[in-house]
């Protein structure tokens, strides 16, 4: 199912063009507009879903193998020496486009990018103590 | 199969303790030990693969569908409001562990983490070169 006003939905259907480097039944993968590496693209099912939470299982299952044959043609294609798979839920995650899709990010030496976070330090008792939260 | 002197076999076959918020056949899923934010927690398939390269398909295709599973009870127990699934690959790309596994970590307001990159913007005609390297 498509939504009308959504931007991916029209990308990934193809009225709204794209640089697609990839295309089968269920996906289109393009070149991100605003890219962190030369080859950073976005892995978008055709079908609708806001997010990873939204996203039909069935649909959820044939991302990361698409996204090997993906990345296999950036290491052939750019010689890419890593690869950073980002995908954000909600705003807060840094979610702009409410249409789930997959960042694919080709690395290389002084790209000069650093995708990571602040590390906390827990102690076992507080970990122990999440883990009791969540799996209560 | 698993991998002499590789931590994180260890740790999926029980070898090693860990904080175990999930487990089904193909994997465990732990708590991380210097997490981003509260739930921070890593997909670690029990078979060793280096990366998601090296990965077999037919675990690749149960990846994402694990993390919905997981997604779901962070949601529900933690309350979070919003979620990044980050996946490295090669050391360039963060990548600590060689053993392909994908970080959830759980967004909340005012946590104080910033998982981005600085956006290039190249001309239309760049990212069609892009393209046809890729696609070649």
């Amino acid at each position: 199912m498509k939504k009308d006003d959504c931007i991916f939905c029209k990308i990934a259907g193809g009225e709204i063009p794209s640089k697609t480097i990839y295309e089968d039944e269920l996906f289109r993968v393009i070149l991100d507009l605003g890219p962190a590496t030369k080859g950073h693209a976005l892995i978008i099912p055709k079908e609708h879903a806001d997010n990873l939470f939204e996203l039909p299982t069935e649909i959820a299952a044939k991302v990361l193998p698409t996204a090997q044959k993906v990345a296999v043609m950036m290491k052939d294609k750019l010689h890419c020496d890593g690869l950073n798979l980002v995908q954000n839920n909600g705003e807060i995650a840094g979610q702009t486009v409410m249409h789930f899709h997959m960042h694919m990010i080709p690395r290389y030496e002084s790209d000069g990018q650093e995708i990571g976070w602040i590390a906390g330090k827990p102690s076992q008792e507080e970990l122990e103590a999440i883990k009791e939260q969540i799996t209560d």
